[in-house]
């Protein structure tokens, strides 16, 4: 194998072009051989396997510095800068993380997992080694899927006017996750069909130097293209075609469904139809029967349409009451906040991580003009995600916003009764944090009225101990019941506080009278969030609260058993800590 | 007067050009008397009277819906919507606010105040009109300044295919509040020169029709061409060149100076140099000192240098040391992280409202990375500003992100201390809170070790009750003390915190041993905030808690005295509520 003799970027350099196309070969079987055992980026990978062994291969890595857009494309990088041992063999390919880190080599900048930062990150790279009179080349590899994020924009703005070294190379392979949205794309199409000659160029309006290259899988081409721009003293754009999936068939005829793949996605019998009910099938099914009766229903994804179950029939089925706005999701709050106030029913679909792209649209473009529209929350919970991608912070990012109401469902019939009063309220924001996991069933129909705010739900009255149990917590919150029961002989009343954004005050004071414990439980992390408010409302009396939740941290990979210790969410070491207390 | 006769929009439809040019001299001049006596937007008001005059002329408002982004420039619009008694009286100068506001008349379409939102909104609007089959314009107005950040970029992308009515009227004045930055401008500037004809043309790239308009201050050449696009059934960019402050000659050659002015601002003598030491002018010295001994120190303003202090004069000084990214907080925050983490030393001004922009890039581009970034949050307090400008939600936006260290300095000698500090330190991402309102001296030296995170510091020893004073208000910290002494005989603790992010915990448990009330005043919203932290810290033990700050609530030009007797934050209320608990 060449592999054998690269270890570090310098390594490829003596290569002949011949032997560099026997290496892309080698890669990228390691790649579809590792992917396809623990799961990941496939598609994005295999499509930039020869620009990374040609960015290598010209640049001086770690003196001239690359920076990834998102980095779920960084594998090849990582085999060829010291760490192909996490490809090579299956007991090492949980070594490394699926983004760049730069704990584990100086080839990589930054910690990455969110999209279209990388040209504002490379620009202060820039500014950085100019106000410092280093030297270097500073490079930035974007997708053309993430060109659509406002942060992308604001970063091309700043980098055209830099003064100096600046390569921006953009990664076209005419996919987001899913297929782009909007305007630009057919200018990128008009460039791709011209061969970067149209005078109609995006780049160029912003100031741009700009170089097509039309085979972006072509390492020789690439080698050749790189060399010219090397230590170029202006900021240049760099537009390359590639193929996303780049040598396995399956990912080049399927890029959405490659893009990130689950464990054995290659040993897949002929697809069976599932079954099985998720809160994910629960919310289409939903939304199909509310879109068929009322046309001003739309269903709104910001680029992300198959991590919440919006499936290609579904948005088929909805045709114009679908919108994909691209990687977009400031837009897509203001979008939808404007739909909803116009009296149309928008019902935007976006996970935890990524609305942290939002707050001052949650505030401004929503909640100050308290629009009714409906924000489903997915994938809000601790996890042992990498830290680029964790969905734990929501609580305090929606719930400190006035005027919106932000719902914790339990089950699936509450989940029901919550879009049902999404769909007909016209008083505020909306907010549904969607269960996380497997389909609970309460067993009956949910009559909650939820224009009735702030009214938590006593499941079970008892005394001295009063546990409530926030949304995918209130099983746990069950289980501390019981063992309470159990172990400190206590009858502990439970509630499903089923609102995250507001309290209970006349049910809150009216436990004190016979209840001097009050546990709170949140599926979140705990600063500024659900329990810290109980606590201050609880701070001129003498009932005593316990919060449990996540840790203020950036956790990275940690398994879900070592976290739920770690917090001590565990229905005995909760009862220890009463028993503690009392 | 013309206007005599002009009370709503079809009011003006049966004047002649020659009346409506009338009108606009009149506009204008209530326009400049208004602002010159109470303070507000003057040029951006006076560069768009004719437009709005031309809109209003063509266009049925309501049933045509004309979306201001920012909306500083409304005051024309709310002089043809039913609003000029604000203008003309005085005594009603104070009744409409300066933004566009929903409540006050059926012509506004949303509450705005930040910018680069209309697009966005707009798209929304238009949506919901196909969706629901209902006719009518769909209108955009937007400055060329606003077209820098990131919301506008997502919004234009998805405006341009919407496949019906949509038309965005850009105001090129040639400015943002101050001169404008990046890349588009200068294409905008091409498209100016050449009167629109430019084959390089951003808008085009994106697939939009386009228009130009030589002269967008000529109210017959508008209604020309608003009549050639009214009902038009594909999305047009109408790029129209405007004169900011145009009718007022001071205006109109000091643009920046006259974005926003204060009361007073036509009758002022030849310009006084300020003597008075703020903390702006802290800010700037210690700035400028800085950077000529460490040519790596870079001062950034996203598009508000006049709001922090970064005048003409400061940032000529700094040359290549200074970056207006423009109106960019999401990029700022990037770029600054970035060079931060390759060792340069950015010093980041913005205001409490517009860090709302940024809460995922300071999570992920700044607080995931650790970069050592210097950021410097201005206008961080409760206040009777417009709902749309609100400084006290910072706190919970902010603190809750894991590695930040967010300071609050309660005086000049500690705010030195922390700013040496942060271009010093390398550990991790460091934002002050800076003070509000004038200076206070300590009169000594603070010579506080910053890098021991989360130590709080005892100003007086006391017993029964302590007090956490909180930036700006441990000056209240220090009333409430004299008040308890006084009405209570009670020697208080006196703490100034100093940390907002973490709690001194060692300090918080000796407290236990001889105070049985704990009060915490911050100048913020509690909700999330700095006081629940220290309400869950004391969960678990007798300790009684009492947080004071601001409710959860998006106040609109309320008094300050208003609102600091509803939130109880007063010496004698305070000491009120201790002495009902003791």
């Amino acid at each position: 194998m060449i592999l054998d003799r690269v270890n570090m970027p310098k390594d490829i350099k003596t290569l002949s072009i011949a032997e560099l196309k026997v290496l892309a070969t080698e890669m990228r079987e390691l790649i579809i051989k590792k992917v396809n055992t623990i799961g990941g980026h496939m598609a994005p990978n295999l499509g930039i396997v020869e620009a990374t062994i040609a960015l290598h291969y010209v640049f001086d890595s770690p003196k001239d510095k690359i920076i990834f857009d998102v980095s779920h494309q960084c594998y090849p990088h990582k085999i060829l800068t010291g760490r192909k041992e996490g490809f090579l063999n299956p007991e090492n390919y949980l070594k490394y993380t699926g983004y760049t880190a730069p704990e584990e080599s100086e080839h990589d900048i930054f910690k990455v997992g969110h999209t279209s930062t990388s040209i504002s990150l490379a620009t202060g790279v820039a500014k950085a080694r100019d106000l410092k009179d280093e030297k270097g080349n500073v490079i930035a590899l974007i997708g053309d899927g993430s060109l659509s994020g406002g942060e992308a924009y604001e970063g091309l703005n700043n980098a055209a006017v830099l003064d100096s070294n600046m390569i921006i190379l953009v990664n076209d392979n005419d996919m987001s996750i899913a297929i782009n949205q909007g305007g630009l794309y057919s200018n990128l199409k008009e460039l791709r069909e011209t061969k970067g000659t149209s005078s109609n160029n995006f780049f160029k309006t912003l100031g741009f130097d700009y170089i097509y290259v039309e085979n972006g899988n072509d390492v020789e081409k690439l080698i050749e293209t790189f060399e010219k721009v090397k230590d170029i003293d202006h900021p240049i754009v760099i537009h390359m075609q590639t193929l996303k999936g780049c040598g396995l068939l399956q990912a080049e005829q399927n890029k959405e469904k490659f893009h990130w793949v689950c464990p054995g996605i290659l040993d897949e019998q002929s697809a069976v139809p599932c079954s099985v009910e998720t809160y994910d099938s629960i919310t289409t099914d939903f939304i199909l029967e509310k879109a068929k009766v009322d046309k001003s229903v739309l269903a709104i994804t910001p680029a992300t349409p198959g991590a919440t179950g919006f499936t290609q029939e579904f948005r088929s089925a909805l045709g114009k009451q679908f919108t994909d706005v691209g990687i977009a999701e400031e837009h897509a709050i203001a979008y939808a906040s404007a739909m909803a106030k116009c009296g149309a029913k928008p019902i935007l679909a976006i996970l935890s991580s990524f609305v942290q792209r939002t707050y001052d649209q949650l505030s401004q473009d929503l909640c100050l003009n308290n629009s009714p529209m409906t924000m489903l929350l997915y994938w809000g919970a601790i996890s042992g995600a990498d830290c680029t991608h964790l969905g734990c912070f929501d609580i305090p990012l929606i719930s400190n916003i006035p005027n919106m109401v932000y719902l914790a469902p339990t089950c699936k019939e509450e989940y029901l009764a919550m879009l049902e009063y999404a769909m007909t309220q016209t008083q505020h924001p909306l907010a549904i944090r969607v269960p996380f996991g497997p389909v609970v069933s309460s067993g009956k129909k949910d009559d909650t009225d939820y224009s009735q705010l702030n009214k938590f739900k006593v499941e079970e009255s008892g005394e001295k101990v009063a546990i409530l149990g926030l949304g995918n917590f209130f099983k746990l919150a069950k289980e501390v019941k019981t063992e309470l029961k159990a172990k400190l002989d206590i009858d502990a009343t439970l509630i499903n506080p089923k609102f995250i954004t507001g309290l209970d005050e006349e049910l809150l004071e009216n436990l004190k009278e016979n209840h001097s414990v009050i546990i709170t439980l949140e599926d979140g992390v705990l600063d500024g969030g659900f329990g810290e408010k109980v606590a201050r409302f609880y701070g001129n009396s003498d009932m005593k609260v316990l919060n449990y939740g996540a840790t203020k941290d950036f956790t990275d990979r940690v398994p879900l058993d070592v976290l739920y210790e770690r917090y001590r969410l565990k229905k005995e070491l909760v009862a220890a800590d009463v028993d503690k207390l009392l």
